[in-house]
């Protein structure tokens, strides 16, 4: 690998003989970690962390503030239909694709200052360094700030043509209508269709982000490198029993839905547990009806969520913990009937990109560990229309989706440094 | 036991030759029916049953309309300072306590037509009956239409004097405070210490009752007798784990709360189910925190409910409970505190009240059970200051706080005269 890339070296030189020893490029560290803290102010919690949900008045000052750092990073801003900001670095080569790169500022309610703002200010950071640097990209380079990744993937669905029309005209549980949220953050919804980017259409994405698990702060490694973003399957279970007096009803006279959903539980998590690999399984929404503590539960409503790689591993879980689950209900007399609620299909990276990731992070002399992501991303999405690669850097202790959330500063550079040699290979290839 | 019924007989007639043959003396269950099926309509729902909520203008017509059936026969109605509706039948020895019979005509939000009303209806149709056969009671009779007895025996405990002055004072799940509903059926909230009536101050107590089990119905048996009301003890529950990312916690990092939840679900079922004996115990509500499908439980609430003719062995279950509970909670790195919510002791039916009422059955020829209740009536307060007994008749199926509910007219009929015959004995004794 040493070899290989000496001569990667060598070719990057005589292309681009003005732009010197470029390996030795680094990030501004304190500058991307200042940034990092500047946008903390947008939807700061009291109590730490924010609440800067997609399309909310700190999310509209939060992408303002996004697109004044690009300006300064002497990127030409844009807003595209779906509401995506973009920060533009024009191409030498007229035919080249573009490279982009970027991640999200929008949290989930009481969310953390790292989910998606750190891999959001290392790509503002990497076109600044090379604004500084005067690089000279063959291909253009786009830095996005996609919008409303928390709730759905929404901006990267609608860069790809994945947002329906309805969806679009449909008011959330909020009650206002995702047109009309759009339009806060400079969206135009008529023209939805028009931010589509077909297949072949970019170059490559890059997305830098937190690991939001704990394997890397535990390990003490720097740096994952994702093989893929797990699929998800993500069933609604009924269980029907019938509600009955708690105390006129004797034990065996019972059909009880909480016990089944309580074997259901336990039987999800030992499937789950019972081969090897890195799939999770999780019991995470449980209503019992009707639920009063001298009524015997007559219904419970619970979803089963199933991530990884493989959705035929996935698949072949499901068939069976659906079939322990049946099996045990009947012993109780209470049926199941389930449905699939919805499926993301696993994403993997694409092995070129990781390579380079991989390439990059040595020359930094980072380590690493090639790993899944099991969290939906919209680099997802970006898998879909062309190559795509992501950067993990660590969560003290895998905490997310909380103020709690942590990546230390080092980390933050390290992640920036890997975004910055990581494209300047793929520009170069 | 044929011949002390005769014996019994002969004291009857010679001490009230006019009554003639009282023990021939049978209701009108044509009429009893009918009463009952006119109360349903006070509350009725299109899909059956009624929504007959204490104090609201279902109950306050349906009471009015019990008022209208005691009036007819014969008695005097008043309404006590709890809101209690009384009618009297005075008695012919100035010195003999009263003897105290009836129930309730409140129901659960879409409740059935049976729980509360074929007491109060029978109760009427025996004075009723003992009007038109001119009978001469000893001890003043008092049919007694209990308030609010479904969201925790209001009237009753008034009764007793266990209705403290802040429960009067304090707003409902409603936002209306107990004494302005109590005042909508007639009752003195002012004047709610006088409603009460201290131990010896009744000669007995008698309801008749739905089984709201399914006991009777299953093996044809015509009346249940009561040995007692069960004692209940109401424990809530939390387990604290730790609230994390579904798709990046690893199945072996996770502090789940939702497992260590169904462990203690399937603990209570086996632990009550590991005695002998009629106890039950239920987990009937449930929540789950955050309650995401994505999201791994960080906190599950729940109710563990217990009942038995026995506070000790209540006790012993839950030490069982408790401990395995705890036990398994730690293997999930799960946290468990509990608080005993509320308990409610057993009350034993009067030994004495219960030989009556055997007799009475038997002399009806009616087939009968010995059986605890496991609901709770006003009846167990009633014990407290006096002589109690319960009759049950059979519930369909054991539906019951459902449109589903069902008694059958026979077995209306039947109830109805084992409550004249006992009613009869107790005032002869």
């Amino acid at each position: 690998m040493k070899r290989r890339a000496f001569v990667q070296t060598v070719i990057a030189l005589s292309a681009f003989p003005r732009q010197g020893n470029w390996k030795s490029w680094r990030v501004n560290g304190a500058r991307v970690n200042k940034h990092l803290a500047d946008l903390s102010q947008y939807g700061a919690n009291p109590q730490g962390g924010v609440s800067r949900v997609a399309f909310g008045d700190a999310d509209v000052a939060g992408r303002r503030f996004m697109m004044d750092l690009m300006r300064e990073a002497g990127l030409t801003v844009s807003v595209d239909p779906v509401g995506n900001t973009f920060g533009v670095r024009p191409g030498s080569r007229s035919a080249a694709l573009p490279i982009l790169f970027g991640s999200h500022i929008d949290s989930v309610p009481e969310g953390g200052n790292y989910d998606g703002d750190v891999g959001s200010c290392s790509a503002v950071e990497v076109a600044h360094i090379l604004a500084e640097r005067g690089y000279r990209n063959r291909h253009p380079l786009h830095v996005a700030i996609w919008c409303d990744e928390e709730s759905g993937l929404t901006g990267s669905r609608g860069f790809i043509g994945d947002l329906p029309r309805d969806e679009v005209d449909r008011p959330g549980r909020d009650g206002v209508v995702l047109a009309e949220k759009i339009r806060r953050i400079g969206g135009d919804p008529a023209r939805i269709a028009e931010a589509r980017h077909g297949p072949g259409s970019i170059a490559a994405y890059v997305e830098l982000h937190i690991e939001q698990g704990g394997m890397l702060d535990e390990r003490g490694i720097n740096i994952g490198i994702v093989e893929g973003i797990v699929g998800i399957h993500h069933y609604d279970v009924t269980l029907r029993g019938f509600a009955n007096h708690a105390g006129t009803t004797p034990m065996d006279r019972r059909q009880n839905a909480m016990l089944a959903a309580a074997e259901l539980v336990l039987i999800v998590d030992r499937v789950v547990r019972s081969v090897e690999g890195r799939q999770v399984g999780t019991v995470g929404r449980l209503l019992v009806k009707p639920g009063a503590p001298n009524v015997i539960p007559g219904q419970v409503d619970l979803t089963v969520e199933l991530r990884d790689l493989s959705t035929e591993k996935i698949e072949r879980l499901w068939t069976q913990i659906h079939e322990e689950a049946l099996a045990s209900a009947k012993k109780y007399g209470v049926t199941l009937d389930y449905t699939l609620q919805h499926t993301n299909l696993p994403a993997l990276s694409t092995p070129a990109v990781r390579a380079v990731i991989t390439d990059a992070v040595q020359g930094l002399g980072l380590s690493s560990q090639v790993m899944p992501s099991g969290a939906g991303h919209d680099a997802q999405d970006l898998a879909r229309i062309g190559p795509m690669g992501m950067i993990f850097v660590p969560s003290v202790k895998g905490i997310s989706h909380s103020p709690l959330e942590l990546t230390r500063p080092d980390d933050v550079t390290n992640g920036a440094n890997v975004l910055l040699q990581t494209i300047l290979r793929l520009d170069q290839q």
